[in-house]
């Protein structure tokens, strides 16, 4: 019997690292462990207040330590002698400050407090001035539109954005920063001993999205452009990047010092490291035409196609199209609602409010109260999402706008609330959570429509993540109101399958990706189809939902 | 020491009737009791989910003796005796069918259980389509629009519109109908003998409001327009009534048998009747310019002035103006909002969706969990509003629009619903509470405006009502919002004060109703004033109100 092969994948969430063995013939999870990060869970270096989100390199260094100490501990004995290949994907845009070494700010003693020299994570929004100047530039210079692969719309979240913000505020870290590296090409630069911020091998996908690297610009954005917009910005260019890599390349082999400290072989592979969502499109089993669409508590939206297909294609009003940022070899595509489960949830606790009352009433005791409090809210999503099916689409009369969050896709834009019309004196709480669940989907619908206004062809609709999981009613209704059947994904990590996936690739295990894909791919657990009964109706409330949302849009237009 | 000379008010609400005994020299309350409609109380003969609610008279009759029995028991001896005056109001447009007699069908055998032979409350609904055909012929047969005095529309709510259905729906009915009565009319006949429909005298402000009836088209619409509506209403006309009467007039004197019934001296006077509002808004101490809103579940708002100030004056999309059907002599005009307190309840029910599943928590039992989520349901509108109170105008960024139950003024439209813009994670419970009681003031300030634009001057704004008197956030946001003082009526039964006052001046106790209200009105019990720093920012959004409410006709009309 031939000798088991397993792969390994650190997923890099917002408050933990997952780490995976996977075997690499039939994709079946060996072990796997969550870490969570200290520093993070105690708010630390954060002030959400100012929607500054700060992680401390040692938070990552310490998780990525205890995942895997903790999966291997359930694992068979000798595990970690098998594991041939290791990928790591991570949440982003999240990049940080680096020395001349590539050692992130902070985990130098000068900057070991200093929150302007740790990772800013994707969903610090500090940035908002910098990225408004950074779209006004780049349309107005009268140079290349640098936004034009990102949607034409640079965003707060986004690599230069922050860099800016923090160059301005921090003169400290201003003359420490060499250079500025994301969190999923620090990691494996860190595994395989390989720093050096000028070779250090970056991911495509990073660059591509959110730093405005692209072949036809010759790489980033010229000198130029970015001393145009600030001085400050001078010289950084060259000490960035040049070139970029897919994830099925690998980024060197482990160090001796971390083959030790983590208990595995010296020299084994380590993949370029990438996003989540786009590792995790993968793990979905994401092909050519196929829209995956990770469904947590905002959305991302992926779709990849041949790049001759879309050779004179510019997809406007997405969040960017990079060759090879989810595929190797294949245009990236990705879009997004940037709240989607956290409508929901935000309902909930809309709703909650009365249980803060128990204890008021003198009845009973707050400890029991709050126990009490506890119970009910636990049961409300389950529960209302059982009324809230038994609503006929059309009944209510309610139409809701999702952009309780702003808006991502299509053309992003922060500034836009949520709505709700047809309220009446009979509108009752499940009516109206089911509104928001339709307008979530209306949202979804919408983007499904400006990828094929643009001429990208969406074949089939795969799902992944929590709210696919967990929510029936949410998935029929997306279902009905897309008018397109959605499989979801079995895996329950498919995010860390997806890592695994490339780190088989990178490691020789399987010749491409898709190759990996077929052998080690989960398949789908459900699928939903849309109710024909339904389609009409929902043709009809999507015209509502576009009619209220350009009032909303105009309106904020006039501010 | 002079013989006390005492007043009765009986103001028949929508679920009881209040007797009121009141000293005729001060005004002082010398005793009053209520008593519930046994068999609306049941529901009987109503069905909610067509809208239909009807009123047996018997539960009209037994709540006016067991009111005046308690009132009288709890008032010192000999009190029967002092009685110089009774008036009476009630809802309206409330009709009923009579036979020659002027009997409600449904005091006869054959008529004893059929709804269609009781009173019609006012929020009966079932005549819509009736309405529609009223309105619609009104402006295009060619002759006089008989809407014009009533704001320009036909509601469901009113008198044609409801016979009308009745005599299209029941034949028997129909054979058994000599003519129609309103219940503010039937009492004081039922009370003086004087039950022929032919000869009974009819209030003004019923005819005026809610019948089409005007001195200009010499009474109600032409035989030739009610047949051109329908030929079952051929002949009706001349069985109904020619002249109109204020309730500073007496119906008569009470009559041998209702003396007896009653304890009361046989040929005390009997007030003409008229409708709760209109009475109210006398016992508010409306003047002319003084705004008088009746602030309860909805709203009424009321503006007196002298006659020949609007004499060229048409204000369009109110309730209506009429000579006389607040205060005698003077032009009296109606508006209102069709939800007011409706709204903060509704929200409030809304909210406390998640107190339904205290039991499914397994950890109370269900007697247990009923009491709590009354205890907590009782606190949410005190709490809410406390925390409601400590948010800044303009700060949660939410705009909402009132029109829960359609709109009635200005042009009421009952297809109108309510929305809600704004909408982000941050949005809670009191924020969003706050931003619909603003929109019942941005409704209130729109009625203000109406009146204005068309020439009508508001010099004061008085508030009577259960809101009114309860929620000290409601009225100063209502003051805020308009840019206007508002004093609040110190009396508890305004509505039924008003009756006394015109009992007093019908039994000759006083000249005229402005000498009646300086004797027996109640004063003010508060003030509200607008605070300069808020004036501003709601004229802001109070554009925003206007924008989004225009947004919501238009869509509504394309439909």
């Amino acid at each position: 019997m031939a000798e088991k092969s397993y792969v390994l994948g650190f997923d890099y969430g917002t408050d933990s690292v997952r780490a995976i063995i996977v075997d690499g013939e039939n994709g079946e999870e060996i072990s796997s462990a969550v870490s969570y990060y200290k520093r993070w869970k105690e708010g630390t270096y954060c002030d959400p207040k100012n929607n500054q989100f700060r992680q401390h390199p040692r938070d990552y260094i310490e998780g990525l330590e205890a995942s895997l100490k903790e999966a291997l501990k359930k694992a068979p004995a000798g595990t970690e002698k098998k594991i041939r290949g290791i990928a790591v994907d991570t949440t982003g845009s999240t990049p940080v400050a680096v020395n001349r070494e590539g050692l992130p700010l902070a985990l130098t003693d000068e900057f070991a407090e200093n929150p302007n020299g740790m990772f800013i994570l994707w969903k610090d929004h500090t940035a908002v001035a910098e990225a408004a100047e950074i779209n006004e530039i780049a349309r107005s210079w009268g140079g290349i539109d640098y936004t034009k692969f990102e949607g034409g719309v640079y965003s707060s979240e986004w690599f230069w954005a922050k860099i800016l913000h923090v160059l301005r505020r921090d003169e400290a870290v201003r003359r420490a920063a060499f250079s500025w590296v994301e969190h999923c090409d620090w990691i494996p630069a860190l595994l395989t001993g390989r720093t050096d911020p000028l070779t250090m091998k970056r991911s495509r996908c990073a660059a591509g999205h959110k730093a405005m690297w692209h072949e036809e610009f010759g790489g980033l954005p010229s000198e130029e452009f970015l001393v145009r917009l600030d001085p400050l910005l001078k010289g950084l260019r060259e000490r960035l990047f040049e070139k970029t890599y897919t994830s099925d390349v690998p980024a060197g082999g482990l160090s001796a010092e971390w083959a030790q400290r983590l208990g595995l072989e010296e020299g084994t592979t380590v993949a370029v490291g990438a996003f989540d969502a786009h590792m995790g499109g993968v793990g979905g089993e994401i092909a050519p035409g196929s829209l995956v669409k990770v469904m947590g508590t905002s959305t991302c939206d992926m779709l990849i196609a041949p790049n001759q297909e879309m050779k004179d294609v510019l997809v406007k009003g997405i969040c960017g199209q990079v060759d090879g940022s989810i595929m190797p070899g294949m245009l990236g595509m990705e879009a997004g609602q940037s709240a989607f489960g956290d409508v929901y949830a935000w309902f909930k606790s809309l709703i909650a409010w009365p249980l803060g009352l128990l204890a008021e009433t003198g009845k009973i005791d707050k400890a029991h109260a709050e126990e009490l409090a506890e119970s009910v809210s636990a049961l409300i999503i389950p529960e209302i999402e059982k009324a809230a099916a038994e609503i006929e689409p059309g009944q209510s009369g309610l139409v809701a706008v999702d952009w309780l969050n702003g808006r991502r896709t299509p053309f992003a834009d922060q500034r836009l609330k949520g709505a709700v019309t047809g309220l009446t004196l009979g509108t009752d709480a499940p009516a109206l959570y089911r509104a928001f669940v339709e307008a979530t989907a209306f949202g979804a619908r919408r983007i499904a429509e400006r990828f094929e206004e643009e001429g990208a062809k969406i074949r089939d609709v795969i799902a992944i993540g929590g709210v696919a999981k967990k929510s029936p009613l949410v998935m029929q209704i997306v279902a009905d109101v897309m008018n397109r059947t959605i499989r979801v994904a079995r895996s329950e990590q498919t995010v860390a399958l997806g890592a695994a996936m490339f780190a088989a690739v990178a490691s020789g295990l399987y010749a491409s990706i898709e190759e990996a894909q077929k052998a080690l791919g989960s398949g789908f657990e459900a699928e939903y189809s849309p109710n024909p009964n339904y389609v009409p109706v929902y043709d009809k409330l999507y015209q509502d939902y576009l009619a209220i949302g350009n009032f909303v849009e105009e309106e904020t237009n006039q501010k």
